[in-house]
């Protein structure tokens, strides 16, 4: 048995929002996602609902109602399915690592 | 849609390793741990795989054939199910807190 590192491994072509799985079966997903000043310009609208936590740098949800969270180290939310949202600020100055559970 | 944090609401009495259900389905189950210098005395036997990560102080994990991994800051692991495992040592000086993911 062996562990790894969220923090890890960081690829350094950050263009680009990156997702990687950790761990996929049919009823969840765990990934990473690395954001680096990138915002989603269209809605998410996932058929799961979505455990979201952030480890590292800071960001903004936006919800299709226009309300906002931030979400700083260590801060969580919970997006029901269908829950239409959108990153709409990640800091552009450093990396932001997210946790998503997809359930 | 409001975030909370992980970090925060830290149970001062920690005679005891506390287990909080952040989500809890018929699927999933996401849960803070927080340890203080306790170690499980008996074999975790669980019928679901655990992802767990350890998001702030240090622990060890020992297995049923006597290896151990050490969990630092970020550290994460897979246990497949009915991998018996115990929490062999946890930082007695300052909280240790963990997210887990049975699935």
């Amino acid at each position: 048995m062996k562990s790894q590192n969220i923090f890890s491994k960081i690829p350094k072509n950050l263009n680009h929002e990156i997702f990687e799985p950790l761990i996929k079966n049919n009823v969840v997903t765990i990934e990473r996602i690395i954001s680096k000043g990138q915002q989603t310009s269209s809605w998410y609208d996932q058929t799961r609902n979505e455990w979201v936590i952030v480890l590292k740098g800071e960001a903004v949800l936006t919800f299709e109602d226009q309300t906002s969270v931030q979400l700083k180290e260590g801060d969580f939310i919970n997006i029901p399915s269908h829950k239409k949202h959108r990153v709409s600020w990640s800091d552009p100055e450093n990396e932001t690592i997210w946790l998503a559970i997809h359930y």
